[in-house]
């Protein structure tokens, strides 16, 4: 390793060693812990990086859109700059696979660049002008104009599932950061060495772009303790939250029951229903055999433990759906589990699998066998009637990991019907041909309501980061459905429109000011007009 | 009148009486109650109008955009066809002179057919295209296109203070219809009658147009049995609401404890603080005698009761500050008190007139007097110092009506200081001249936190409603600051983002469309394309 691990926190560009006890990371493959220790810092340390990133907010919202872009992009060069390092550590950390990790820190540092894309094109200004008419009656209209402006300091916590991707320089930090937002990332105690290293690219490009110190920090202690402190700051503005239910929801009552309550953008849980169709299942380029091996690899991927993982899947009862059926029992023979993520997490899947395998009316359709070391599971896959999924809600909870659900339909209108009844989801996938269009097309408006993003004749674990994206959805999916946490329109989670009425030109900010200089898009009127 | 009052609730087109007890309305300027009596409706007749949306919204939301856009204009027409009765009406409920209801009328019908533009313009779907690039690699990037869905059921909310524009058919009214979201009015018992009139306007625009019936209903009846009911229930999706803060954090708190929790749009409190400067004081075309003449008709217009009067004064100690106060002091003499919405709201005014009056340290500039009839208090300006304002969060309450507070200060560091302790506002005022332009500049980034809307040498009361305008800001100004309550951007409270992968196009929604059948606005790749 080029730079040493410090098992410290970063507070404002400083390395801060925490006075609260110690934490280390566990290789979940064996038990076993991995240095270095990691200090936990205590309250008054936390306060400290609310206040510098709070002190550092105005300075660092009055940068420009290159000064802005160019931080980003540094971020996004350091990180790649230390790539294998990075992937090494995370390696160990959580038992996710080369591949994936490297795969993970190109579309971190994607994200990045993406976001240094959308400052510079400048469409999130959401600038509107209404010109003055001095000459309307009965009353001459003032000239207003509008623009969005950041919401001050975000505090971000990293998930588990995503050490890079959604974590230190995650998707959340990348957006509140473009957004013109100082971050605090509470770093996940389950990949501490992964966020130290982020941290410190982060850091150093701080430094090297000559922003403020406090625009970022990073903090090592307590989930909980930690959590709710930042939660109940005043000096916080916002909160991104990616994991479980349980936390992001006691997130968002501290929020909400604050003096002045904040927004909470959590994603929390997810079942991601697909839905098969006789037309996909008796389709010639991707049958029943095809759509079974394709499930069982979009299930077991990352050992399941994907935000997006197909848990839920819809079969016709009968015909090719037994087909389909058949090939899932057998595809899983030759499954071997994957390391989870931690310890807890492998003994909450246990949890939740033993859960399924003692209702009476579930059944297992296959298994696969666990895999070396320790923490590796075997994937499975149950089924259960439509009845049996409307009645029993221990079909429609999360397991977190290589488990899914295999509910037999008999007709579109219960099938719509039980889809109206579950919670907000990520993800629906449709299987369908084009001879399923006209059952598909009464289900659409079922779809949009269900969840935030509707894919056909594909997976849903896999989310393109662009500007199209949207990984939301109702509630449960995110406490904020009208917000997605992946993509660009990720950055107005972080900003609030301001209206400025006749403003002197001189007092304008550049975004609204008839010169454009910085060549935005607007809406003129209430028409667009390119920058 | 050309229809009678029935003093009935309507729910899905038709006329409910209700069987829950009636009320009536009162002229506040005799404190005399107004026929008819209007029953209130029982929690079982309430959930068949939240049903009826719900069973409406499929229907509606379908609507294309020339059958939403003529609804909403059918439903101005039929307002303004029976402006007279409206505004009669209106005056003996609320005390408001004609001259101002027959303005609200206007704006009402304006905001409706804004929102109609809106519809047919496009541009609030939201669409963003990244299509397929079957070449890249690794891995090819499939087509992922991005437009916005209603919510559902919307509850509004009206205000008392507008009886028209915020109310019934006001502008969450207009914004969540134009959003394909179908619209449950709890009716204000202060306006009754006038709620009724344009709500019989809005169920004969949905007959005429053909609408689902459940698409608009409206409920008399209990203000916080109702509201609670309503915010509870699981088939209401967002809540719209105007008026007091406890009021609005009581909807929220109960939306926020749901098994769904849903958003809900409370614009509450605001005090709007004004900012003079030397300079402006001592201009020759409006200096200080004009500026307080000025500052007198936005404070008393109305009777005070707008969410944007100027409720606190900043004006320079010594100086052309004195002659400020001083024409101030002299200019309300002559002022005659204005009849008050309600008897109640006189009564909450008078405690706030007499907090003030009791504190040591607050003293009286001036004082009118009371205006004929009952509950037509005298307008009064109080003054103090800014480290009286900072220490004394009696004098930053807001006192609905015609009273401000003068706050005489003496640097504008400690100005900064004092407006960053300021609760959100939805507007704050300077007037400045150039010669203030250094000063000014460094104050900006501290009105921008501060408030939704920043405007010059002007007056905050007066709400344009066009597509620049922002009627919101931080907490508590609102409880959604990221949206506006007036102007074409609320369409956004009332949608979510979906994304659509690999969607063949048989199944695409219109906006989506490669041929762009409604020609909306989109962006394809990150780039703006007109419609």
């Amino acid at each position: 390793m080029t730079q040493a691990l410090r098992g410290t926190s970063i507070i404002a560009g400083q390395s801060v060693p925490g006075t609260n006890g110690t934490t280390k990371a566990i290789d979940p493959s064996t038990n076993s812990s991995l240095d270095p220790e990691y200090s936990k810092l205590d309250a008054t340390q936390v306060k400290r990086a609310t206040q510098a990133a709070a002190d550092a907010f105005r300075e660092y919202r009055a940068t420009n859109p290159n000064e802005r872009a160019a931080f980003l992009e540094a971020i996004a060069r350091r990180i790649d700059g230390k790539r294998e390092e990075i992937v090494g550590r995370a390696m160990a950390e959580t038992g996710l696979p080369h591949a994936r990790l490297n795969g993970e820190v190109g579309r971190t540092v994607g994200q990045l660049r993406l976001f240094a894309d959308v400052v510079r094109e400048g469409n999130y200004h959401g600038v509107r002008i209404d010109p003055a008419q001095p000459e309307r009656s009965p009353a001459p209209r003032l000239d207003i104009r509008q623009r969005r402006v950041p919401l001050g300091p975000v505090v971000v916590f990293g998930a588990s599932n995503f050490p890079l991707a959604f974590s230190v320089a995650g998707g959340d930090t990348a957006a509140a950061l473009a957004a013109g937002c100082p971050v605090i990332v509470k770093a996940h105690n389950a990949h501490p060495g992964t966020g130290e290293l982020v941290g410190q690219a982060i850091a150093e490009a701080v430094f090297e772009s000559d922003m403020p110190s406090g625009v970022f920090s990073l903090l090592y202690g307590s989930g909980s303790e930690i959590g709710q402190q930042l939660a109940a700051d005043p000096l916080v503005r916002a909160i991104g939250f990616t994991g479980s239910r349980r936390g992001g929801l006691s997130l968002a009552a501290t929020a909400a029951a604050r003096e002045v309550p904040i927004p909470v953008y959590a994603e929390m849980s997810s079942i991601n229903p697909v839905i098969m169709f006789e037309g996909a299942l008796d389709s010639e380029s991707s049958g029943a055999p095809e759509l079974a091996e394709q499930f069982i690899g979009s299930l077991t991927g990352s050992s399941g433990q994907l935000c997006t993982a197909p848990g839920l899947v819809f079969v016709p009862a009968g015909g090719r759906g037994d087909a389909f059926v058949a090939a899932v029992s057998a595809g899983l023979d030759g499954q071997t589990g994957q390391t989870m993520l931690t310890p807890g997490i492998a003994e909450a899947f246990a949890e939740g699998v033993s859960d399924l395998e003692n209702e009476e009316n579930v059944s297992t359709v296959g298994r696969g066998v666990p895999g070396e070391g320790e923490n590796a599971p075997a994937p499975v896959v149950f089924s259960a009637d439509l009845a049996e999924l409307r009645s029993n809600p221990v079909l429609r909870n999360e397991v977190f990991g290589a488990a899914s659900v295999i509910v037999r339909y008999s007709d579109v209108e219960s099938l719509a019907e039980a889809l109206d009844e579950l919670e907000g989801q990520l993800t629906v996938t449709v299987h369908a041909s084009e001879a399923d269009n006209a059952a598909v097309t009464s289900l659409m408006p079922v779809l949009e309501d269900l969840a935030g993003r509707i894919l056909f004749n594909g997976w849903p674990t896999g989310v393109e980061v662009g500007h199209a994206m949207v990984h939301g959805g109702p509630f449960p999916a995110t406490s904020a459905p009208a917000t997605t946490s992946v993509g660009s329109l990720a950055i107005e989670r972080f900003l609030r429109p301001v209206a400025y009425q006749s403003v002197p030109v001189a007092l304008q900010p550049e975004p609204v000011q008839d010169s454009n200089p910085w060549s935005v898009p607007r809406q003129i009127d209430g028409k667009i007009t390119r920058g």
